[in-house]
């Protein structure tokens, strides 16, 4: 199918920023074939008039638990062990398959009627957030969530089930392009560093990228220190999870040390501002990270913790935190801000030959959004807009490898109705 | 007109905090006549069914300019006084009545499509705000923004012309009880001292409250420092401006001495977190302000600073920022920033005996939400929901004074096309 999204406006790179040009986007199958002159012989079997519309690359959210949406609310004004032993830990144990399936699907349905495209997970169930994502029509990257220790030469029972669960669910999804997968291991407080190089060499040996958390509390770097007498950061790059392909959630306690060993590694760090607010955790050092070239992107982190999964609130946040604590208007620019969202995103999580930008040649992932927006009025500075003005609701559409599966802003694939109902349910048995 | 909300769930006072109750909600003229049961007599001519909805008081955005708002993006990464001078006075030079006039209605749209009732202006254009403000049935306090210095015994000219400005428009609106009427000092590094003295004479006089921007800047303390030998708090309070009531705007460089004075006058703290990170000032010590029993409430500032007018959105700044500043996730608690932005607004403009919450007798300012919109679901703490997850957009119909302004997510009143157009045409004239 030939789609033509005709005279509209969108954010194209040029060289390494971005500008709002009008242009013609021509979407053959699942790939953009051309954005700007519609090329000859190229047919279009449906237009879409771009008139009063804004094209932009589907954003990207590179942490998430997406089953935890149903915990939204469930625990808020708590310390961050407290939070996540006290309140998080019991409603999982209660948790079933089926639950994480449909808060998966509440997840997704915010992330893409907020113009989200693809999201980076960690979850805990086996086949349900992989089932939501082959339903609903985004792109996710998939990680289960590994806690465990090495007992002698083999990691314990736990452990070695998590990362077989993973290789199996890329295993059974193998055909749906969609979906990447990558090994995630919890965070230094609940793998040990012994199992942490296993992992690592479990990556190497598969081909995976590794998603971890690290130094995200205090109290974190304080029992790493005491145990170990480094930092996390330090930690994770001797037992060799930065000898792959890393992301890197959170980095709110580094140091100028921490940030030398993500850049000489290439870490990538996804910053989760609004989560690390309300967790009480702080401000991570994103300025300096960005001084010294560190690919940066963004986060909604799950919904227990933010509580929501608006990547466009998390734009707002990055662009305005930091000119806060750096009293410096200048510091972190809206157009850094939408690299972060995009481009940014697509590097951290291998992908950025196929997704993050309005080219040519990458796969149509795309979300339209409607400048009839009194937060889009005027429109003389759409990128500044887009971190500063927009709430989400603006976004209208949404395409995922050549597929419309937000039209309207109604879900293509799943049931909205449905997914609210039973996420309802699972609410009142297993949180309140 | 008598109009009955039937079985839906409202935020209600309940003592010193709120709760969320299912209820019926009566409406007769512009009156709120009961929430709870329905009166025995009580003959509905309309009745709005409930179900799956949630009926708030209407916001209070405490603090905006409302005619700024063609000026969103106009001014991004630039210092207070750059931003300030360079930027936003040169386009206000250019600016007709008319063109404020059209920035009201843009805001207006705004706002009351994320759920304001009520806003706080401070205008520079006599007759444009309040035209706006009459036609589309939104609530109103009105200050024309006051600068100038005493001449002998007597205000300059234009300082003087700036009084009447405002008097003759209390005189021209005396029969539209939307709309209050208050002095508007600018600051104090464009007041000087004897003239806020003077001000607070015309205010007692003609029984008004006073709305100034105050300790905003590090530049403005060090400037009202060397030139006076304190805080731009104490020099208010010195020169009269606290002597009636008195809403003052940021405070964001202020010391414990300095909130024991506003403390010790009643003077209302409308804090606009958005605007004061964006332009480099930083974070008021709200936690420390709250602690001493100081009235806080919420303002978005004009778009020219945020750039966005959507109450909502400070609500989420306000839950966060001071969470990740103090590194407590316990300060500043979702049921603390719902007041904020509701009753504690209506104290400070001196209303709270007619608007801020859902109570029998007050004037019928209401707001109502879909619950079934992805960051409401689920709905077990809508008070944290209403801080943490809601964007604006979950906002379907909005009632001020009895009278339905936005229904359906509709402006009534205003030509929503129109106001884009216009608005879109003095961008291109006077800002770009």
């Amino acid at each position: 199918m030939n789609i033509l999204f005709k005279n509209i406006r969108a954010i194209v790179p040029n060289g390494d920023s971005d500008e709002v040009k009008e242009v013609n986007i021509c979407v053959s199958g699942e790939d953009i074939v051309a954005v700007g002159d519609v090329p000859a012989g190229f047919k279009a079997d449906r237009e879409v008039d771009g008139t009063r519309k804004l094209a932009i690359p589907g954003l990207i959210n590179c942490h998430t638990h997406s089953y935890m949406s149903f915990m939204r609310n469930a625990a808020d004004d708590l310390s961050f062990m407290d939070w996540l032993f006290g309140k998080v830990d019991p409603i999982e144990q209660k948790m079933t398959d089926e639950d994480a399936y449909w808060g998966a699907c509440l997840a997704i349905i915010e992330m893409v009627k907020s113009g989200t495209t693809c999201f980076n997970d960690m979850h805990m169930n086996k086949m349900q957030t992989t089932k939501a994502v082959k339903e609903s029509g985004i792109r996710a990257v998939i990680g289960r969530g590994i806690v465990g220790s090495m007992e002698g030469d083999k990691p314990d029972e736990g452990g070695l089930r998590r990362i077989n669960d993973i290789l199996e669910e890329r295993e059974a999804f193998k055909d749906c392009d969609r979906m990447t997968f990558c090994l995630a291991p919890h965070a230094p407080y609940t793998v040990d560093a012994p199992f942490m190089r296993y992992i690592s060499d479990v990556a190497k040996k598969e081909g995976m990228n590794i998603h971890v958390h690290l130094s995200e509390s205090v109290s974190e770097i304080e029992g790493v220190k005491e145990k170990h007498g480094c930092s996390p950061i330090k930690l994770a790059a001797d037992n060799g999870l930065f000898d792959v392909p890393c992301i890197a959630a959170h980095c709110v306690q580094v140091d100028e040390a921490d940030i030398d060993i993500m850049k000489e590694h290439g870490v990538s760090v996804v910053s989760n501002p609004a989560s690390n607010m309300k967790l009480g955790n702080g401000f991570a050092p994103i300025p300096a990270m960005l001084k010294k070239g560190v690919n940066v992107c963004l986060g909604t982190d799950g919904a227990a913790s933010n509580n929501r999964l608006n990547l466009f609130h998390e734009m707002s946040l990055m662009a305005l935190i930091h000119k806060g604590t750096e009293r410096d208007p200048q510091v972190v620019s809206a157009a850094q801000v939408f690299r972060m969202a995009t481009i940014n995103g697509a590097k951290a999580l291998g992908l950025s030959d196929k997704i993050g930008s309005l080219e040519a040649g990458k796969k149509a992932d795309i979300a339209i959004l409607d400048l009839n927006s009194p937060s889009l009025i005027p429109d003389n500075n759409l990128i500044a807009a887009l971190s500063y003005s927009v709430s989400g609701s603006e976004v209208t559409d949404v395409m995922v490898n050549g597929e419309f599966i937000l039209e309207d802003r109604k879900m293509k694939f799943l049931d909205e109705e449905k997914v609210y109902s039973k996420v309802r349910e699972i609410t009142k048995r297993i949180v309140v």
